[in-house]
């Protein structure tokens, strides 16, 4: 009992990791100062906003929801069953109580737990789910396994609530209500030194090709490996020796930066974390994959081995944005509003360079249909459906009346990644000049042109 | 008061109906009947779970939640900014009470909502949230606007809750946790008109043409006119009457199968339910769209008008699925376990027809990898990312040593909607014999014209 009362520190400080910030590594004025810049961002984007009628919650709007939306697409693209083998799953947000007691939460988790209640005769009471590891332990136990489902990798997108004090309560990085790019892995103890393996290839393409937290920036990311805790553990020391070793064994073939952080593994197993600094050089732990011999225990998990019996899996924790409302954060900081193109709300601005001449206006909005994808309909009893992965590009049009000059000054300072020029010219030929937000080199491109580059950039997540 | 009291009980009744089945329909025996036959569909391709440690909510397995997604990203394609017009948002689950009093809900739909409560010192109540609309009215309220920003359309897919009686749960249809794809249009009384239609077109987008309840059928659906109720009602008379004779003029102009449903209105405004008979002739309620002239009062909601004087909008509740769970049992019914192409988790079975001759086999794995569309990665440390928006088609190889016959009654019964047969004359041509599961025909294509087909079918929601 006193084990599980020590232990009960541990859980808290490890479940809390994966969805808090960087606390442990700065002071809070340097917070202060990192949140009002990109708190000035996220109100000059509209991309969220916050109200006290539901504190540490977040209220995505259109333009956030686009980029969060955005980043899930992309990691349920990766994740699927045909690439990285995982399968999506949709589960409940309350549990009864029984539940929770028996994965050892309402013990020690409880404060940090919303309790649900009807408000009926029946005063049923529930727990408003901190994670997903339980109820994909009830989907696991509801069916036999054998050893060759295994590993059998659940992933969730479920919204999750834990209930931080309201003092700690900050920006997107902090928060009672966020979503993980959660996920589950169960398996035999011959799969881990793979299964990690598959993770960490992950983490590689997220961080270090798609948002190049890589090494040729400041902001490389590196690992944590914390290992068993002297007094503190649960389970046999060989298979934590093995899985300490294969942990190690694979960042020491992978030439990634990392770091030993002895002693400082979760009660129930040894983990990896992925650490990210900003740009003002102070680091957030994002991903982590998690080994776990208790749950499987708690939750009488099995599957029959090869030689027909039955054998407890062990479990993988991971997650690679981590809290994706933590990961937005910290890409607010990482691009300081200028979104790459695939995440990017102001995709392209069409300019026409003299709004008096009525061909040039005309001539924008029939590109900015083309480009936006809107489907002509040859009549309203007889709609088309919007095809499924079709493209849809955020472009706009400035006709306003001012000079061209500050039109352009305009979308630049809003962070259009696109610059579309439509003077006479460009009406009569019917390419149109294009440039970066960066770059002021013009090119002549078609409307078709112009949809494939957009196409392949936002394919490519670039 | 009791005119409160008294609409109490029509509110209830109004916001069960959105998330409730047809038990006004028929007796208990024919429901009982249905659940048996789609319930056992949903247990053979193993669609869904429950368990007791969550009653009435939905564990979806990985082919369900394959099924829940496509019909999300349809409904998002359509409902987009640069289609129907919705932006879509992200808005938190839990809200404090003084949310719920301000919108009536703590007053009049207590017992069916559940109660939040944090288990630290604080112990702040909570509302968990049965509907979007107060979150939506908090977004709106929070900035200023113009006549010429409306209509404002936000559309959100938040899991919602709603204490059931535990008594009345059952299979998809009624459930306390589902999901809608929810919408809230905030307009001026002159844009009533055209945005009905709007929702109406999407009605018809959806039960005419993608899933096929149109006139052709048994179960064509139609439309159900409720007016204002007879005693209790809330606003002005001329304004019921307008918003009324809209709906009339539009659903006569429409040439739809419509009913008036005299006196059974909500009492905020006047509705539209559209109505949808099942396999069984049992008729089921699943889209809805309200005229709402009441909370924009209770939330002080406003915009400014042509004049520059203040104006309450008007809002809409609308949602085309209605509960997605629910949706998704009628679809159940609706195909019997034989999915269209683009819903099926079981899309395509690819049969060697003598697994003995390993070229078959081996063929067989290289088309499914291809039609997968699973990336051949260089190598492990240069992984490319999976393009977003890209298709991957659930193809499956069965070549267990059993009778060619017997392999292809199997994939048969199990409702693949394609089967490739691949022999040696297959495997020397690269051309691949395909058939349907409902007509023996076989075609000879290429695994591209193969792909482009699934796409095709695919895009188009066939």
């Amino acid at each position: 009992m006193s084990l599980w009362k020590n232990l009960h520190g541990r859980l808290r400080f490890t479940n809390r990791l994966v969805a808090s910030t960087a606390r442990f590594y700065s002071k809070p004025s340097d917070v202060k100062a990192v949140k009002s810049v990109s708190q000035e961002i996220a109100s000059k984007q509209k991309l969220y906003l916050t109200d006290p009628v539901s504190p540490g919650s977040i209220f995505f709007l259109p333009n956030g929801t686009k980029i969060f939306n955005k980043l899930i697409q992309f990691m349920k693209m990766q994740l699927q069953q045909t690439q990285f083998g995982y399968e999506e799953v949709i589960t409940p947000l309350i549990f009864r109580k029984s539940l929770w007691e028996q994965s050892g939460h309402w013990d020690n988790y409880k404060e940090d737990m919303f309790r649900v209640e009807g408000q009926d005769i029946s005063k049923e009471t529930y727990g408003l789910k901190p994670m997903n590891c339980p109820g994909h332990c009830v989907m696991f136990r509801k069916f036999d396994h054998s050893y060759n489902e295994l590993p059998l990798r659940y992933t969730d997108f479920s919204p999750l609530h834990r209930n931080e004090a309201s003092g700690g309560l900050s920006g997107l990085t902090r928060l009672r209500n966020f979503h993980q790019d959660d996920g589950h892995i169960f398996c035999s103890k011959d799969q881990i030194d793979s299964e990690i393996l598959g993770c960490l290839q992950l983490v590689d393409l997220c961080y270090g090709r798609i948002f190049e937290f890589n090494e040729n920036t400041d902001q490389s990311y590196y690992i944590n490996l914390s290992t068993r805790p002297k007094d503190h553990y649960i389970g046999d020391i060989q298979v934590w020796d093995h899985a300490e070793s294969v942990l190690r064994n694979i960042l020491e073939k992978s030439g990634k930066k990392w770091e030993l952080n002895e002693g400082d593994g979760a009660f129930y197993g040894p983990k990896l974390d992925i650490m990210v600094p900003d740009n003002a050089g102070k680091v957030h732990q994002v991903a982590t994959i998690q080994l776990d011999f208790q749950l499987p225990e708690r939750f009488d998990l099995k599957f029959k081995n090869k030689d027909n019996k039955y054998e407890r899996p062990i479990m993988i924790h991971r997650a690679i944005f981590g809290s994706v409302e933590r990961f937005l954060s910290l890409l607010i900081d990482h691009y300081k509003g200028k979104w790459p193109f695939w995440l990017n709300p102001y995709q392209a601005m069409i300019i026409p360079v003299n709004t008096k001449m009525e061909g040039q206006t005309e001539a924008c909005l029939r590109l900015k249909e083309m480009l936006r994808g809107e489907i002509n309909h040859e009549s309203s009893e007889n709609l088309k459906p919007v095809p499924l992965n079709s493209f849809h590009f955020d472009v706009d049009v400035d006709a306003r009346p001012e000079p061209v000059g500050y039109r352009i000054k305009d979308a630049i300072s809003k962070h259009y990644s696109y610059l579309i020029m439509v003077g006479d010219e460009e009406v009569k030929t019917k390419t149109y000049s294009i440039r970066s937000r960066d770059n002021r080199k013009l090119t002549r491109l078609t409307s078709e042109e112009i949809f494939e580059k957009f196409q392949k950039l936002e394919s490519e997540y670039k």
